[in-house]
């Protein structure tokens, strides 16, 4: 089914159940029904089959608007709200929206030339005194969305629903158009897989311009018919009260942030029942199922594909696998060859869907790369893992993380295991970077020290001499306060890789200037 | 392996036994090997990894520069030689070839400014009288090749092999980028399929820069170390003779020449034992059987993928089918949605490949029509057909063949199975023609008569109207002594859908002229 006929049958069964909280803001799924229906007609007034670009952090206009779009019959193209200056302006021009909904302290960001954008609807609060800009015909939402309401537009499910842009760890976001049945179908998996109710409140951080803040957190709502607590960006200090606060039983968290919760968690129970996750730690798991009986359940997928594997609530998983491919996928695991490695052998995770629509359409002007990620007619993950004699599927790493170091490969992972061991260190990330000078790379590794440790590079690396062998030794070495992050909790490599100031060299002996 | 290692193991296991008989020249598979190294050596010199089109009928060179391309580690570009003007120009540009083989007698055809073609190689005979022409170095092949030899490069088997055009039935030629593999698990299959011993003796008409000459033909010869007698082109009238003269046991056809083959067929059995078809009818395969004793095998794939299924001599398939698909693929049949049929049930017959290098690694500068052709993972072939409950393959047409009159769907496969059971009819084509005036398309049959039958396209259609529904009757009738093909008998859609003053149209009452 579409999104629409998704939050359609929902709104028929229980249209006076709440769907959103945000702040004070309450509304039912008959309310956010009603303004999506609204913003459609607003959308069609302007036009047939538009496309519209929202440029929000969670608020309700960022649900309302995909809704309305899609009931509309055009294609919902969500940009991360942190992006800035060149990548938001060509994000703009490939969303080749004519309509974008954003909030008026976002309009200093936003350069429109030579974008497609006729059209610049606001969110605003009434209070906002953002000046109005020159250039494109800029609304706010309650002139834009009458009360005229109009009818769906009549898109089957195969049909394009939303373009999302890849993080881009490694490279330019590439723009995937996604079908409504990827949508629809991975919601009700991950649904049945958390075991979700209309009792569920959802603690919503993760931003709905990501593919798990659409399909692994709201849309399931949508079939559970649950409510929905907006949050407009993860806060460490604020979380238990929020949830406290909402009685939200349902969570996200990437592994970084489950870390840092772990730390402040009450000592008792709370109303939290299920942690959505991908990629949970065994450890980790157990405290939080431990102390507060929290039970995770963990999706494998991306944007092109979600979820391509769910371990769900009673699925017996074993710890540290993400389960078994849905009934939507089969998987393998390939050598560099394109030949399928016997179980517990790691290779590229790759996959096969087993019916139509449940994955990207295609990478949108960027067709050399679709044929690369098709290629032998399996979908190329990037990632790096292996499938055990029972069929279930472990994610070790990215593909391209091998360091190449002197003729020697060296799993990032494995380096990140041992530096971890010292007592002085919360985090660690191994990297290879590019040395101008030879054909192959360099390690580095960042650290995160632990409270009230001073850890230096130089003790660190005196560490390291005794404990892996020599050509594992990081070159590099950086203390840092925390690791940056996407928005979407995957570490910012780029950033990473590049020295600076604060870059130690164990070849110069001293820290460079 | 690679086409280089496959005929290098042959070499090694019956070097002095005969592989190509053209003419007067008889060639061992040493002196080929010999010939291809020697021909890899002068590719060489001229640069690495280069690209070399041929332009070639049949010959022992179109062989040998395969091979020999091969050896180099380039990558080799067959051209139709029937190809001329706008066409040839616009393959030779996107051949990328820097060599070009052909004879001097199509040096006339050719205009090689804006392709990057440096060298043109020529294959005549020592008597060819054709004057050089100017611009990029000409060279006879026996200057051009030498006695030095090269060993072959390191290429493997996942690596581009070859450049093939498909043939452009409805729409302009894609240009088909092949692997190694391909070319020789195909051979295998189609070898043991048609259980060949180094007994055989190949009847070789069909181009070997059509897939079929290469890799249903050639090669699998070369597999079972047999004979290929090479035929410049298909002649119907000398056709029984060169069988007999080479002792020829394989033999190809499409249905139409097999049509032709069957009028003229000795009355006792000849040396022929077995024939590689695509798509014959069981009527003709009959008359093969039983008269001269020859068995069928029927390979089902397309330049693209070849073979996708089999009907080996041995292999059971019923009548009209084209057999299984061989262990290297999975098949199914898809409505238009991408969801299987049932068995029995027609829709489009898609493919995956069951592992790598078995199939075209893309279209050459069209990803997005690769993107088209692997949507949702699975290769889309266009063809219509069914699987039935045995799992056997039965192709009935192609996907777009359907006409759409009025609204109505017609098949013209049902529409031509009419038509021919009229007693003055030998064959008959029915297709959809574009009705300017009119967003569907009109129904035109394209019919040969009977040897000695006065057919008129009234009388015709006077015939057809009690026989089917009103909106079947055909508006437009031809009368022909035969139909257009391709150089791989495909028929000429183009053309046929074409009207011309001998086009008879039931609405004009009369002849166009």
């Amino acid at each position: 089914m579409t999104s629409v006929e998704l939050l359609g049958t929902r709104v028929e069964a229980t249209p006076d159940a709440e769907f959103l909280i945000y702040g004070d803001q309450r509304l039912t799924y008959a309310e956010v029904w009603a303004k999506a229906l609204q913003f459609a007609a607003a959308v069609r007034r302007l036009g047939p089959s538009s496309r519209v670009a929202t440029y929000l952090a969670n608020c309700p206009w960022a649900v309302q608007a995909m809704f309305g779009t899609h009931a509309a019959g055009g294609v919902h193209v969500a940009i991360n709200r942190q992006h800035r200056g060149a990548i938001l302006h060509d994000m703009l021009c490939r969303s080749e929206a004519s309509i974008l909904v954003t909030d008026s302290d976002a309009l200093a960001e936003i350069v429109l030339d030579g974008c497609g954008v006729q059209t610049v609807v606001t969110v605003d609060s009434p209070e906002s005194t953002s000046p109005r800009r020159p250039g494109p015909q800029q609304v706010p939402i309650s002139e834009f969305v009458g009360t005229e309401i109009c009818s769906p537009a009549p898109v089957t499910p195969l049909e394009p629903a939303s373009v999302l842009f890849t993080s881009g760890t490694t490279g330019r976001s590439k723009a995937v158009l996604l079908p409504h049945t990827m949508l629809t179908r991975g919601a009700r998996h991950v649904a049945e897989a958390s075991q979700l109710t209309s009792d569920d409140s959802l603690h919503l951080w993760a931003p709905l311009y990501h593919i798990a803040g659409q399909l692994d957190l709201m849309l399931p709502m949508v079939v559970a018919g649950g409510v929905v607590v907006l949050v407009p960006r993860f806060s460490l200090s604020n979380f238990w009260k929020e949830v406290e606060d909402n009685h939200c039983t349902v969570f996200f968290g990437f592994p970084g942030m489950l870390q840092l919760l772990a730390k402040t968690m009450p000592t008792q129970p709370t109303s939290l029942r299920v942690g959505v996750v991908g990629g949970i730690s065994p450890g980790l798991r157990y405290q939080f199922e431990e102390k507060l009986g929290v039970r995770f359940i963990d999706a494998y997928g991306m944007t092109e594909a979600e979820p391509i594997a769910l371990s769900g609530l009673d699925s017996g998983a074993p710890p540290g696998s993400c389960g078994r491919p849905t009934s939507d996928w089969s998987i393998s695991v390939f050598d560099n060859d394109g030949f399928p490695q016997p179980a517990g052998v790691p290779g590229e995770i790759v996959a096969r869907p087993r019916r139509p629509g449940v994955m990207m359409l295609r990478y949108e002007h960027d067709e050399a790369a679709t044929v690369t990620a098709f290629r032998g007619l399996w979908w190329h993950t990037g990632d790096r893992g292996y499938v055990d004699s029972d069929g279930y599927l472990f994610v070790t790493g990215r593909l391209n993380d091998t360091i190449r170091r002197r003729g020697e490969n060296i799993s990032p992972r494995e380096l990140e295991g041992i530096i971890c061991q010292h007592p002085g260190v919360t985090a660690c990330v191994a990297l290879g970077v590019e040395d101008a000078e030879l054909p192959d790379q360099e390690v580095k590794i960042i650290v995160v020290p632990a409270l009230r440790c001073q850890l230096t590079a130089e003790s660190l690396h005196d560490w390291c001499r005794g404990r892996m062998s020599s050509f594992m030794l990081p070159r590099f070495i950086e203390i840092r306060d925390q690791l940056p992050l996407t928005g979407n909790g995957k570490l910012q490599l780029t950033e990473l890789r590049a020295n600076g100031s604060d870059t130690w060299d164990s070849e110069e002996g001293q820290r460079e200037t």
